[in-house]
């Protein structure tokens, strides 16, 4: 599994955000904010390397109160949110994973922005969210 | 500024998370855990790819409770902490993050694990303790 695709970040606007990155840190977004519906947010995704193995910058911003993303802004105000690996074989992954008692959000894979991807607990490793992400062909 | 050089986890034991970064992910750590007693921590990274540019996971794990990680630690429990970014002038990069208003926890450099390093302020952006690093050549 690897490398990392993105380190997310809650926001509460990503068009607040947007210019800091590029002022403090010279990143720039990789296409506009879209929406992604089935989760309720918006989201931005800024490379921080020109290799294809750099991990990117993903803001995260959701539109409305009934969200994940929404409670832990809430919650915890903004911040890091999850971690994302890129795998060749979603599925196995997470046969292997259950087999190993990983505790796993979504058991199957279900879409995602930029392909399809699974959520793994905190609970299962250092309170951290994991993203698995297979990316479209 | 970038790739993302590492992205930190604060843990209770290096010792007790490896075998489920090797188990759960299939990471290895790229060399033994080290203490680095400037910050009465103890490290580990762990590549997440091949490439030169892939982010590495890094476990940190305090040795006693004088330190940020273990207060952080305590009041939080395990989980993300910060976000690495390598650069090629740490020196120029502090002072155009001083002049645009950033809050440097390091307004100069200091001796890191890999390289010079400096931390700027959750308060700066979004809530991330963010790292620069300059790679010891």
């Amino acid at each position: 599994m690897g490398p990392i695709h993105h380190v997310a970040i809650v926001v509460r606007s990503i068009e607040d955000a947007l210019p800091r990155y590029r002022s403090l840190f010279g990143l720039e977004p990789e296409a506009p904010p879209m929406t992604f519906k089935p989760q309720r947010v918006r989201l931005c995704f800024l490379p921080t390397g020109p290799g294809h193995d750099a991990a990117r910058i993903e803001l995260v911003e959701p539109i409305d109160g009934e969200s994940g993303v929404a409670r832990f802004l809430a919650t915890h105000g903004e911040g890091l949110h999850h971690v994302c690996f890129v795998t060749d074989d979603l599925p196995q992954d997470l046969d292997a994973l259950a087999a190993a008692d990983a505790e796993l959000i979504d058991r199957d894979p279900r879409p995602g922005a930029h392909g399809s991807v699974a959520f793994v607990h905190p609970r299962t490793l250092n309170g951290v969210l994991w993203e698995l992400l297979r990316l479209e062909a």
